[in-house]
């Protein structure tokens, strides 16, 4: 027996945004009850097209899909990072187009749903900006004490940062969001380019989603082929890291960390050089991360096991179909 | 033949900073022509009066020590760090006082006045805050073309700060002056908490400077209890960082570096959580640094080989008198 988890996604599709959905899609773990989706690799709407592609092509068009904030609290959308997801977010590829409407409530609106019907048992796998959750606090101050955990894919602990030196994408998108998600009263992980970026898919797992007889993994695998030429910049070879479907791993709880140490964060607001930061204090390294006073965040540094053969073995693994599925949590 | 390099010593002397002179006094790689102090780990005139007593204790009361900034360039000088060196620098340990004069010239005033003796060839050993580097680059803009190089002891990269979670304590004490000196236009190596962190000496070095007959390691080896003491709670042992000392060694060219990418760097001088970084573009990590448009900065971030060796054996070799000693930049 293994426990079924329902989780809402908070996404903006995006190419491993797509590994992610198809990876708790697949995960004998994950009963994905809502998915939400915001600007960040695409926009929004853009994003909330793919989803529903996407769920389609995997047969679970019934998964509820809401469209979330277009803007960040403060400011306007960037326009998204075409050149590392392509202009339509799933690098080129032409994906079926689903015939499924959007839900009619806002992703925040969705999120603070899904907390009150499932409450201590959702669990919040945030791998866009936080605009959503950061709204969704503000619809419901007792979010915190409804949600069973919030896994957030971003920031950069002791990794140099990706949309500038020293901030990750998904934070830096929302800096004001972040900081309300992760002051609030939670439990809340950290999933950083520090472990992400060690966490690295290559050519040949990519031919083999290719080499699937299942449309979801051959479409992956052909979205992959647009991330992977942009990687081929920043590691040298064609491969990529596997950001968001970590983070989901994570929220689910399907692989082990080995160092996650739970410590002070703050996001940096500021108009200077840090704007996006997340400044994590991780001063307690030399001793091993001894407990401090106020610190809630946890941080992941390390995996156990190389996390490629466990989103390998999900994404190939037979379909089982959504309506066969009984979560655990299911009365 | 080795080559012996005229250097300038700016420092906030300090538990390591006295290490870091102390060991300059017996490379046979220094020749130490000017000696500025600014407030940090103490006040700028307590350092002075530090400087003046320990090089009277190595035999070397002819080195002339200016008096540099007492306040940062904005703002007012923080205290110091009394809980790391003791209320007078030193470990609370009572220095034989020398009766040596400061200079008439201030800090600012030397080093201007020493690159242009030496020009070419003077190497700044800055370990301190950079107030002092600062105003000589108001003094002189021609500085950045008549050094050699600019050794900073500071920053930290992919490293936790130590005075905030992002920024270590010499940028922090004066951000303005650090982002003047690493914005000039010449061969800066900053030497961070990335490095200095991983380079520790223990207990056992500290009682062979105990047990030594010069009067100089018997006394680094006392003041280093109070610095052990500190350290004992950053790394659950008694022992310490070599910071200043190491910064000194790569001044003059006695350690050979193992990973030190030339980035850019700059430093974060907003009221934010980010005040006193040094935001280093480390983002070429995956790539093992390839060369990037308007980089400058040497970060040093590990050494082919552990410091303690090279440092102990240097404090503790015979003393060579400053007399017998011909520099190659004599002409």
């Amino acid at each position: 027996m293994t426990t079924c988890h329902p989780i809402y996604l908070d996404c903006d599709t995006g190419i491993d945004d797509a590994l992610a959905l198809a990876y708790l899609l697949a995960s004998p773990l994950a009963s994905v009850v809502g998915i939400g989706t915001v600007s960040g690799n695409v926009s929004a709407a853009v994003g909330a097209r793919n989803t529903l592609d996407l769920l389609d092509l995997a047969g679970a068009a019934d998964v509820p899909v809401a469209l979330g904030a277009h803007d960040p609290l403060a400011g306007s959308f960037h326009g998204g990072a075409p050149w590392v997801h392509g202009s339509n977010g799933v690098g080129e590829v032409e994906l079926p187009a689903s015939g499924a409407s959007l839900a009619a409530e806002s992703a925040a609106e969705m999120l603070v749903r899904l907390a009150r019907l499932y409450p201590g048992e959702l669990r919040v796998a945030a791998i866009g900006p936080l605009t959503n959750l950061a709204q969704a606090l503000r619809l419901e101050p007792l979010l915190p004490s409804l949600v069973e955990s919030v896994t957030v894919m971003g920031g950069a602990a002791l990794a140099p940062g990706n949309i500038t030196p020293v901030a990750a994408a998904n934070i830096w998108h929302d800096p004001e969001a972040a900081a309300l998600v992760l002051a609030a009263d939670w439990d809340v992980t950290l999933v950083p380019l520090d472990v992400t970026m060690a966490s690295v898919l290559e050519e040949t797992h990519r031919q083999s989603l290719l080499a699937s007889s299942a449309p979801v993994p051959r479409a992956l695998g052909e979205t992959l082929g647009y991330y992977f030429r942009f990687y081929e910049g920043i590691y040298g070879r064609p491969c990529s890291t596997m950001h968001d479907p970590l983070a989901a791993a994570l929220a689910v709880g399907a692989v082990k960390t080995a160092l996650a140490p739970v410590v002070r964060a703050a996001v940096d607001t500021s108009d200077g050089p840090g704007r996006g930061q997340t400044a994590c204090d991780m001063r307690g390294l030399y001793a091993g991360y001894p407990p401090v006073g106020g610190a809630r965040c946890r941080v992941v540094r390390s995996l156990e096991d190389d996390f490629a053969p466990h989103l390998m073995e999900t994404l190939l693994s037979p379909v089982v179909e959504p309506a066969e599925f009984e979560p655990a949590w299911v009365r």
